[in-house]
């Protein structure tokens, strides 16, 4: 069965620009920073909020965000999301009525992440239900392998700095492939685009690993658990109230990964390691 | 003049919290990881958001995060801010007239930062007619002797990462001075709680420095502005938002500070190179 697609626009910004800087020596250098772009999201013609984005997948940030704010439950209710940077602006078509639409968007309450973010509707609701593939196994050296993928991964961040990186690994048994990889100025927006990109492709997240720069705070916890995902990697650390969500969902979170070094914070009972002297944490 | 006070709470929480985790041995180790607590602020009883902070400083912050959106025009106008974690709550007490409150909250539109934020108001009309002081200076010297009271500075991020340091520094002819060191685990909170700081001490923004760990978006760059600064260093990138904000208002701004490396993004006209060989940027 072939998956429903909305129509979506294609427009991808450049994702860098060349400036001139004076160093600590007086002299020009030319550097690339990242570009930052407002994007305002109208939802049928309501206007939702406007994200400020490196601009390299705005269509599927905008879906991702519009799944993970709950605002459309059906991929096929979407109808088309076009971008047009002449205005910033993303206009989503979908074939929900009005009314429901006003009112899930009422509730715009909770907010969290960077610490400012926005969030509608009962998000930790939903969160409290959702059950992670207990079985799911990771295997030490591919945890390794995944690290060494992202370090040699060609990547706005080595060019220009300023960006957070989201990837996504399918956790196979010959070892971690790489499906998608994200930067943005904001790891919300990294983390929301592939959401957009995993509900396009019609993929749940059993059998998925998630790796990110960024740090894990309370929103990506969040966001890893309603996409599925029981696999939680970052070169970062982790905050307590992210910690203490991915507790309440037995996710597996591992943090400090940096070449052969890594943390498990929570669920060390889907890690296979290498060594057989893996003492059980209390 | 005794500067005005409104009456605070004192109500700090515990910054870090100690865990278990499992190294890559197998081993069962025990890190610090920063606390992370939401915090709702009550605007005169009115829901305003959830903010998700370390807690260090939750009076400062709330305060800041006020000023800093415009809902409070004058210090003398808050009465109490009164935090209490048992409902991880803080009620702002004014001496507003309601429907101004209402008024200036319906207008909950703009977003920015770390891409998600949340702004009040018509920010960026005023931030058009910010004027930074063009006689400020600052001495290559204190630039290094500034990066180097940072990196001895005790702190969280030492102890346990995962978070972001804003700090102030007061330009003197003798060198930087650190007035206010603050981290959270957003970089808005921790810059939100510097502007509460600043305004609780009357203090205004042309001879100070501005240092953070975080990357210059173009969020950062308005509260910058909006603090009347008119030096911004950070230890990480700049994003083309935030570059083309400060140019506009000619803030001078600094990135990737280490050691003895800085670069001039904006504003070298107030940078005093030890070296003659300064070469004027096009």
């Amino acid at each position: 069965m072939k998956t429903y697609r909305p129509a979506l626009s294609n427009n991808a910004l450049p994702l860098t620009h060349a400036i001139d800087v004076i160093d600590e020596k007086g002299r020009v250098q030319q550097i690339e920073i990242p570009g930052e772009r407002p994007l305002t999201i109208y939802l049928d013609k309501k206007e939702l909020l406007t994200l400020m984005t490196l601009g390299g997948a705005p269509e599927a940030l905008t879906l991702g965000y519009i799944r993970n704010q709950r605002l459309v439950n059906h991929l096929s209710d979407i109808e088309s999301i076009q971008v047009d940077w002449e205005t910033d602006s993303v206009a989503v078509k979908t074939n929900i009525a009005a009314t429901t639409i006003e009112e899930k968007t009422a509730k715009k309450t909770v907010t969290s992440g960077c610490g400012q973010g926005t969030m509608f509707g009962d998000l930790m609701t939903e969160f409290d239900a959702l059950a992670l593939p207990m079985g799911a196994q990771l295997q030490q050296a591919h945890i390794y392998q995944l690290i060494e993928k992202i370090r040699t991964h060609p990547s706005i961040y080595k060019k220009a700095g300023s960006v957070h990186a989201c990837a996504v690994f399918k956790n196979l048994s010959s070892g971690p492939e790489l499906i998608y990889f994200i930067e943005d100025v904001g790891r919300h927006n990294a983390v929301d685009a592939i959401s957009g990109l995993m509900w396009l492709d019609g993929l749940s997240g059993d059998d998925l690993i998630f790796y990110t720069t960024g740090r894990l705070t309370s929103e990506m916890v969040i966001k890893g658990g309603q996409m599925g995902i029981p696999f939680l990697l970052t070169r970062s650390g982790v905050t307590q109230m992210g910690l203490s969500l991915a507790q309440q969902i037995q996710m597996t979170i591992l943090a400090r990964c940096s070449g052969d070094h890594f943390l498990v914070y929570e669920g060390s009972q889907r890690i296979v390691f290498q060594a057989p002297q893996i003492l059980p944490v209390s």
